[in-house]
């Protein structure tokens, strides 16, 4: 069992799994901008992303997908599929995985019926208001809401939309501990300082030390980044890593 | 069965499982480049990646996913976690999930002893030449190579490295048939063409039909975005799009 291992899968460790559900990013078409948020959000509440899926709108794959992940982690987060179209199938997945009916949330249709338009178009709308029995909604300030069912949260796939969703999530969870991080650079390669930064690992399981290899301007280098849920002892490691580039013969610079 | 679940398990269809290994990714530190760059170059050459999983550095993990994936596409190709530091365990995850030992490749070994440096150092570098037993290499033009062993490909995290590394797995790779994609914008929301553009897809199960919306410079809109193994039935939908978006009193331009 790794440092790392100890350290994710800690006791007291608060978990999330996130799943984004959509062909466009599967297919190259577009740049996931909602990962990266939600975890640095998530682990300042205190909830550690441990894994990310990335599906297709297939609605065997999400039931299948949801069933699977649930167990492993405190929390299931889902982004996409949950508009007025065809293609958003989300709810149903969700509902199918859980073996709830889907039902009109009467709060969520008196607010989408505050926007006159033609009888079609708030049919297709009212679509928005469907979610499994039993939900609570998932407020947010830019439209209609997300919501949570047992211990998935079903979010906006729009980044704009998603973060707002995100922020009311946060408040509706129970977080652990945060972890915090630290990280120094050097222009030394990976190879140059493998053995003492593995031994300095040993020495340090409550640690988790990533090594992260760049070529940037026509030169190898290496960011470590460190993480754990006490941050004094973060800060003691990066002056034994200091010292310990400077040994080798490189020199540090601000990690990225 | 959905549309989309026709198509994308469509007979013909050679598919992939895109596993990125690392913790930066899921602790929101660095966004991720290759996935997009990875399914962009299969689709090309007739792979299309059906599902991608972004995993931490932890041997029980790796091996759990690995299993777990194998079986359900053609390939599965990891991303990560194969230079010379402690946190490197790829090799030795894939190697367990495939029962197989791990041993040193004498050819890589020779790459690697090129470059003189120091005994210890040269110690770590050859860790990068450990390879499961019966691996085929996956040439890189900017260093050490990647590998394939059964139907699953390893390559580097690093975005320069692991793409050289791309673009000699494509070559080893059976592909089949490539996806066409056509896209179109409007200003309207989804709500507003949901009900035609339902029927639309209805009449076409071979074409999916992808509605996204985005919200821009305080605009509501759309991008519809249609996948399909042939190419002039998408064309000929593009017309029927366009004409639907007029009917429903919008304007459209090319999708993004």
């Amino acid at each position: 069992m790794s440092a790392k291992h100890t350290i994710e899968q800690h006791q007291d460790a608060v978990t999330a799994c996130v799943i984004l559900i959509g062909n466009e990013i599967l297919s190259g078409r577009t740049q996931d901008q909602n990962l990266g948020f939600l975890a640095a959000l998530l682990n300042e509440h205190g909830v550690q992303v441990q894994e990310c899926r990335i599906i297709p709108d297939i609605h065997e794959v999400i039931v299948e997908t949801v069933r699977a992940c649930r167990p492993l982690f405190s929390y299931l987060i889902t982004t996409g599929g949950i508009g007025p179209t065809h293609d958003d199938i989300t709810v149903d997945g969700i509902a199918a995985a859980l073996n709830l009916q889907v039902e009109v949330h009467p709060g969520i249709a008196a607010l989408l019926r505050r926007r006159e338009v033609p009888e079609e178009v708030m049919q297709s709308r009212l679509k928005m208001a469907r979610v499994p029995s039993g939900a609570e909604l998932v407020h947010s300030a830019v439209g209609p809401p997300g919501f949570r069912i047992e211990n998935v949260f079903v979010l906006a796939g729009v980044p704009a939309i998603m973060r707002s969703m995100a922020q009311s999530m946060v408040q509706m969870m129970a977080g652990g501990r945060s972890m915090h991080t630290r990280a120094i650079g050097t222009y030394l390669r990976e190879s140059d300082m493998a053995k003492p930064l593995g031994e300095i690992q040993q020495r340090h399981p409550h640690i988790s030390i990533g090594s992260y290899p760049f070529f940037r301007d026509g030169r190898y280098g290496t960011n470590l980044v460190l993480r754990g849920f006490d941050a004094d002892p973060l800060d003691t490691l990066i002056a034994e890593l200091r010292a310990m580039i400077e040994n080798v013969g490189g020199e540090h610079h601000n990690g990225e």
